[in-house]
């Protein structure tokens, strides 16, 4: 096979999910059908891994200083949603109808990989509570271990800066089988039970 | 979310098997964790799309004017094997210990989509049978009416330049069970049984 192809096909497994076989199924096809949509993509993934940096003040992907969603005039300044990288404020901002602003922690606190406060931007955050327009600040990080003990430590920052700190809700997911749901999960649920009047 | 950003989710999309949700992954993976292997990705995918041609003698994909495999000296000249397309071409290479040469039709003959014999360079394959070289003609076009179709064509051709034609064997394939081979492959596999002895 042509050396250019082999490269080819090896530089495509570093996209997530692609091993050898849909690598060399996506190069063909690529050759074979669509070569100028393959320059367009090429030519547009060397500008978004040149160009697209981060927010100045939300820390989210922007190719400008600041990004659009911080710079809009439109969402509301007295919330501000924290998570832990782009990836899930993107998801938060398909799913629900959040009309606040964000922070990106770019990670989650874990001593061992060398993330402490300073790398999460935690002082830029403190100095954002520090302006005095949050109320509130929607804690997201993930239900993991350390998304749990980061959220600890960013409610102690929120209470610090006289901001009110809440956290995603904990439950049976909607649509799903108690059944199939797992023990942490249902015992926690079960625990936070609601009233209905 | 950045314009940018956008744009790399949406061109991604030209990628086989690759939906909106994908796009968005690998967009999202590539700007948080490999950004150079990103751009690597970009500027081979630029050069392969830009250089990557046709061998002048096979018609397989390749840089250079004769690709590796004609030029090379180690390939049987007497056996020419004819596919359809390169994804063909790696497909046989792979699985097979075939050592001959080959010729890609880059098609199959289909009249209604404008594919004629001049379309699949059947004139410069007609050269080739001249050269008289070649004494065996592998017609390995697929399984299909059109593919069916062309392998007869091919073995006039052939049959024309005193080269021998073969044709791939049709049959039950291995590992599986007769239950779930379809009707029209087990009765061409029982038609053409054949002695053990």
């Amino acid at each position: 096979m042509s050396k250019l192809l082999t490269d080819l096909i090896e530089a495509l497994r570093c996209l997530p999910g692609v091993g050898g076989k849909s690598a060399q199924r996506m190069a063909f096809h690529l050759l074979e059908r669509d070569r100028e949509r393959g320059q367009r993509l090429a030519q547009v993934m060397a500008q978004a891994m040149r160009e697209i940096g981060n927010c100045s003040r939300c820390r989210n992907f922007s190719e400008t200083p600041v990004c659009t969603l911080c710079a809009s005039s439109s969402r509301d300044r007295q919330v501000l949603c924290v998570v832990e990288s782009p990836t899930e404020l993107a998801a938060i901002e398909q799913a629900t109808g959040y009309r606040g602003q964000y922070f990106v922690l770019l990670g989650r606190l874990s001593p061992l990989d060398g993330l402490g406060p300073e790398e999460l931007g935690l002082d830029r955050l403190a100095e954002r509570l520090a302006e005095g327009e949050i109320e509130e600040m929607i804690i997201a990080t993930n239900p993991t271990v350390e998304g749990e003990a980061t959220a600890h430590y960013l409610a102690q920052l929120a209470r610090a800066g006289n901001v009110r700190p809440t956290r995603l809700a904990h439950g049976v997911p909607l649509g799903g089988e108690l059944e199939f749901v797992d023990r942490g999960t249902l015992a926690h649920a079960f625990g936070s039970r609601q009233s209905l009047d």
